[in-house]
């Protein structure tokens, strides 16, 4: 039998295996940052109703540029964002492959402060992207000065931020962005994936763009709005930007089915927005409850908790997965992520908690 | 305002535009050879079942491995080909994408023999990959001879084929992917988009595959299903090289509404296919009648044909599309290419062709 030792795949993938947490069939789910509640059924038939419109015309190709629903997702932003500074893609993997594509790639270099998105380095190997592996203080913490100091180090063509950062939670202080995007020589990509659960009074870098048509801020539609089998991804920045990107996107990445679907979903942004709030409640149990246990926990900007274990956290993962919660070993030692769900699947992962040594 | 100039894109990028055919509203579309026929009405009541089954569940991520619809396009293909030979994206786009960043990338190069699929050197760029425009004969055909001599000289680690090619639309004999194949150090690709639209007695190079872990068939459901806008593009090839391509892939990045969608449609493929041979029909007529007026025509296996005018295609292209007829100005001086689609359409061309001097 051939295996992939011996197929001429490049040499910096041998030995490699493919990225993605276990999908497991457990009762409790709460390691993807998947929002727990299902879709509304108002929403269902809208999302329906928008999509079989479409079927009859499947045979034709797609708007390519998906003109209307990045309008769509400019109205939703705010801001005084229009079309022209919104771009979208199959999720926001494939938005930051696209920013890699455009501003990184060979003989460039991209710089993370790690633990982050675990995506982050694997996109710049995808796109033959050089990748320094920054750090952060030892509360995962990430200050201006420590920040700019690694970026005046390695001159970064790009430099992602996450904030809320993933797996942490922590959400940024602006003072971070604003202090390496006048560092940066090159891009500045913050990834807002969970912006929508941040606590109160934090600050979207949204608020930063006008004058920084180097900043660019990624968002998802897989976390609050609850639509993460749905794929759509999108970026904020000046239009230019989004000229870059159109250099190298897939002619028609966006199918029809998508464009209509993630429509319909923005036009019932209150319906599926409403869980958002519950969300962070069990959030924030789960912080205060843990926290009561005598755990460390950073703080949550997201739809999730990193908490310490004593000892192994593998062994703690496989303790709770016997329980019938499955939750997140990101490979940070001693430390486990949880998502933050229903009530119900809280009472869940502090019950399945309590077998832990 | 800030421009394109402005912005620390990759130099190989600067000065470029993005690729596409413009997405003109005209009354005859013939220019990017999407199938002209929509969806059959039960076909569109199935696809529309399926996708609304998906629906409430869109808060989960979908099938990282998208193992279902593998399995369907394995059983639709035959050859004895299984769910662990076949890969499924986002368009034939992505799979090729996927594959120049499992076996190209930085410091590798691929090797295509112009004019063909006008996408695979903005992959290659997309990608890091070094370029190698190959040549055809003067007639656009490729002997194994020719191409074996090119493959020879210029050692790529990924070569292109093209069968039947676009914009040419001749398939190639079966001889010449050996030919390849045995001179060939790296991976030899296939792009069978048309294939379903080849003359009687033309071989895939599926036929090929048993023993052959350097060869991979792409095809795509964008032409003879009429699946443009579903976008669903897939390979078949030795397991081990779904592996590789799987180690590159964006998790998730085939959305849970594309999965269902497409599997609906193949469940549905006799309906579906039921207008290939309709279209065949008006493809050889075309061909005929263009050379019964004396014009050069390039022998077609696809759903399209590659002609010539005297003169400047541009100015023909300009005429066609007066007299209310879009077709492609793939930038061959002296050549256009054609859709075929309905006896209207062909009627509608036709009488449009006598406008030209």
């Amino acid at each position: 039998m051939t295996t992939l030792d011996d197929l001429p795949i490049r040499d910096d993938l041998r030995g490699r295996t493919p990225y993605g947490a276990p999908q497991l069939d457990v009762a409790v789910r709460l390691n993807t940052n998947e929002n727990s509640y299902p879709v509304p059924e108002p929403v269902v038939e809208a999302i329906g109703k928008a999509v079989a419109a479409e079927l009859r015309d499947l045979n034709r190709y797609p708007d390519r540029d998906a003109v209307a629903l990045r309008a769509d997702l400019a109205g939703y932003l705010g801001h005084g964002l229009t079309v022209e500074h919104v771009w979208a893609a199959n999720g926001s993997n494939e938005i930051q492959q696209q920013l890699l594509q455009a501003f990184g790639g060979p003989g460039r270099t991209a710089l993370g402060f790690t633990p982050a998105y675990s995506m982050h380095p694997l996109l710049a190997l995808g796109t033959g992207t050089g990748w320094v592996a920054g750090v952060r203080g030892a509360d995962f913490g990430l200050t201006a000065a420590d920040a700019v100091a690694q970026v005046r180090a390695h001159r970064p063509d790009v430099v992602f931020l996450c904030s809320p950062n993933n797996p942490t939670g922590t959400a940024l202080d602006p003072s971070v962005v604003a202090a390496v995007l006048a560092e940066a020589p090159g891009m500045v990509v913050v990834d807002e994936a969970y912006a929508e659960f941040a606590r109160p009074g934090t600050v979207s870098a949204l608020a930063v763009l006008p004058g920084h048509p180097r900043l660019v801020v990624t968002r998802t539609m897989s976390k609050a709005f609850g639509f993460a089998g749905g794929r759509l991804g999108y970026l904020a920045a000046d239009p230019a930007v989004v000229a870059a990107v159109q250099l190298v996107r897939l002619p028609y990445h966006l199918s029809a089915l998508t464009q209509a679907a993630a429509r319909a979903a923005l036009a019932h942004r209150d319906a599926l927005l409403g869980t958002v709030t519950a969300i962070m409640e069990q959030r924030d149990r789960i912080v205060a409850e843990l926290r009561a246990r005598g755990h460390r926990v950073a703080d949550s900007d997201a739809n999730f908790v990193l908490f310490a274990v004593d000892g192994d956290q593998g062994a703690a993962w496989r303790t709770l997965l016997d329980a019938g919660v499955l939750v997140r070993d990101v490979g940070l030692p001693g430390w486990l992520r949880v998502t933050a769900g229903t009530p119900a699947e809280t009472d869940a992962f502090l019950s399945a908690m309590e077998k832990l040594p």
